[in-house]
């Protein structure tokens, strides 16, 4: 294993203290890895966000708190969920600062985060705090009625923040926030494709191994292997196969209007991305569908694992407003 | 070699393709793998500003383009300077718009680079267009005065761009956006470390390797290995190595002011650099250095390489306002 790390078990601290540091508009919850607002008791009766997760997924989610997105985010050890204690916390600072109209929970669909996130709300309900939650499961990849835990949460739970973070600042209240949030969930759909493992600074190896000209399709963002093995492909077959799947899956036909999210899960150069891009863009077009918007970056990674994702969101006028709205984070990008 | 490409002779011209797909404010110039700001023949009498060079240091430069920064980016093959014909269309097309007050070339030092964005200058001159040009050489792994051609252009042309663009922007005439971006150019001082080599597309294979405990010191940003190489260390011994060298080289001392920016070289994960970004902070604060502000991300890379590079320049309040000021690139990060 090669990382730029210190000590193993102080990766998940001390990478949100970088993060901080770099982003005067953070702060740290004391003794807890929990990114919050520096404002957060300034929120002015808007609904707060939090999200969160196993860590291991950055710039998710540290580096979309902040005015337009995020309230906090609450982080687990890597891949791992965040305790019940921890997400407590978060929601209790937020409650406490008294400016909050109610607070939003964002949370992938992962046993464990479904389990400590919903015992959260529960706990924070019954000390008086107006809590909902909303649960992400984007990925085509799973059947939706297949024997698991449901379709996972992949990178399309960051078009969630956007939209749902959106709302919060122009106003909604927590029923319209939460109705907008489950919009977005039930319609936002994501495949990925790897080229190899990733290393968790904890077990020091990769999580599988692949042929030179082999890749995994349909994985999480967990380093486990996908639903199928298979031969590389080119960029262009690449891209219409993992939003050929989604497009299916999501019915997509000529006159649908959509935003496109390509994804790197960690290690992937944004030139190949901007290639893959370039192909799931013109792979929708012969569908005829309308690409009104479209993001290329890292927004929800797997550490240091090669591969990417795409994400498609219908969308009308009403969302291309919120997914527009101006937001101050540290990975949304900056309208260009 | 395992990518997510198309055929190796289409890598630079589809991703140029895929990053003007998805940014709406960007244009590629017919024929040329140049990028150009959809407005360039709109700019007020404004300086123009150019930059450029081989492809593979993505999002350098073309995901700079934008208000507030680049006019364009001409793009060579990877790691290949672009010809003297694609800069001078560059430059041709924005002093055919008529709205410009002559342009700036910003250049990495380079000898390709050098001879190709020079002499596209001197015959643009000679056809009327005022034309400056600005070499950034910011690389102290090679001493200033060495037997080589000078110091290596790197990530603090990053710097350079957003410095100059922001002096553009706000309407400095040529001389003026070409002292401040000299001024950047000759303070910004940039250290580099790979924890392994990027592989070249037409190349195919790695252009060195290093076994699982090595590193290289010093390196560039072409793919080559680096002037020491030496055990990996922990990221806080690997961020006080970089910026003490930095820092020793710029003379930098108790009660200066600077910003840091610390650079992904292609495929480290963001957790990583927020924790180098983390020790070195702490560095410069033990030194009695305040850093102003600090970027962390992928600025300037080499493909896919695995590793980092940080960049500290000495500012006053007008370079912060330079700094700060609003940009709509795809790749400058938004204030936050």
């Amino acid at each position: 294993m090669k990382k730029l790390i210190n000590a193993v078990g102080d990766v998940v601290p001390e990478m949100l203290e970088g993060l901080v540091a770099g982003a005067p508009g953070l702060v740290l919850l004391e003794g807890q890895t929990v990114v919050l607002r520096r404002d957060h008791a300034r929120l002015g009766g808007r609904v707060a966000l939090v999200s969160g997760g196993g860590a291991g997924h950055e710039p998710a989610h540290g580096g979309y708190v902040g005015p337009g997105m995020l309230t906090g985010a609450v982080v687990g050890d890597v891949f791992t969920s965040p305790s019940t204690d921890a997400v407590l916390a978060a929601v209790r600072a937020i409650a406490e600062g008294g400016s909050a109209s109610g607070v939003l929970l964002v949370v992938k669909n992962y046993t464990g985060d479904r389990l400590n996130f919903g015992l959260a709300a529960e706990l924070a309900r019954a000390e008086g705090t107006d809590v909902e939650m909303v649960v992400v499961g984007d990925d085509v990849a799973l059947a939706a009625d297949g024997h698991h835990a449901g379709r996972r949460g992949l990178a399309g739970t960051v078009l969630v923040h956007k939209v749902a973070g959106a709302a919060a600042e122009r106003g909604d209240d927590l029923a319209g926030v939460r109705a907008l949030a489950q919009r977005v969930a039930d319609d936002v759909r994501s495949m990925g494709v790897s080229l190899g493992a990733c290393t968790v600074p904890a077990v020091g190896e990769p999580g599988f191994s692949l042929a030179e000209d082999e890749v995994e399709w349909g994985l999480g963002i967990h380093g486990e292997a996908g639903v199928e093995r298979g031969a590389i492909a080119s960029a262009d077959d690449t891209a219409a196969r993992l939003v050929g799947a989604v497009a299916e899956d999501a019915g997509l036909s000529d006159g649908d209007r959509v935003v496109l999210l390509v994804n790197d899960l960690g290690a992937t150069p944004p030139s190949e991305l901007d290639i893959v891009a370039r192909g799931a863009l013109a792979h929708l077009r012969e569908r005829g569908v309308t690409v009104e918007r479209m993001w290329v970056g890292r927004f929800l990674t797997a550490l240091d694992m090669p591969g990417c994702s795409v994400s498609v969101l219908p969308v009308d006028d009403e969302l291309l407003g919120l997914l527009d709205a101006p937001t101050e984070t540290a990975a949304w990008p900056a309208p260009h």
